[in-house]
């Protein structure tokens, strides 16, 4: 059987104007808004789609309720090549409205990474660690210590 | 500018071996468990990662509640290639433990999709849309119309 992937991540948004900007500021790419009322960063990978959060629950079902509050349970991470990289990106995220979570920070599993929460308050983890590496196409892999 | 890419997703779990069994039963991959307390399913293009929400929500930071509740306000999407494939999928979710949400049925998009929730709620679209293509390496793709 093919391994499946994830397509698309779909942030439940306020307000779709603004996050779009957002995305758009910290992404560096603009987004297809060929669909209204949705926005599609085609990024290579897995998309981000953004989309106003009550229509995002009413399309699952009518019982999700449309509205949320706290931490969503789920963290989305952009691994990078080194620690300066972590940086200058929760710097970009900051500079566009982003509240940092956690600044620039050896971590426990001997890493370097930050979190910030974007203005709909999902966590962004910026990450770099030395068990990791990039394959060619970009996918991220474990460093073969073999 | 390289293109930034969502690297990693990961759900916070209330248990971390059953989250683990049932998305291998989901995914049908194993899932890579040489790192302790944290599983790493390595899919094309993004890995799906699952964590205890309690230690998620303490990485991020100390001010982000360890317990969460109602819609996470995010959707994982799983674009496949036919109407069948998605019954097939939302089928083997449901044999898993999953909770369907929306059976599969058309969409106002012109599409054909369905939703489930997996043990921690967390909500997965498995869709097929008329609109989309796969590049060679399983990148989802809009079809070129002109």
């Amino acid at each position: 059987m093919k391994i499946p992937r994830l397509s698309v991540v779909t942030l439940g948004v306020g307000d779709l104007i603004k996050a779009t900007t957002f995305y758009e500021t910290i992404l560096g790419t603009p987004p297809n808004q060929s669909y209204d009322g949705v926005t599609f960063f085609e990024l290579p990978g897995t998309w981000i789609s953004l989309y106003p959060l009550e229509s995002l629950a009413k399309d699952i079902s009518p019982e999700v309720p449309p509205a949320r509050s706290g931490f969503s349970g789920i963290t989305l991470a952009h691994n990078v090549h080194g620690k300066g990289e972590v940086i200058d990106i929760i710097e970009r995220a900051k500079a566009a409205g982003a509240r940092v979570m956690k600044e620039p920070q050896e971590t426990s599993w001997g890493g370097f990474s930050g979190y910030f929460a974007d203005l709909d308050g999902y966590c962004w983890e910026v990450a770099w660690g030395p068990m990791f590496e990039f394959a060619e196409n970009g996918d991220l892999r474990f460093r073969d210590n073999t």
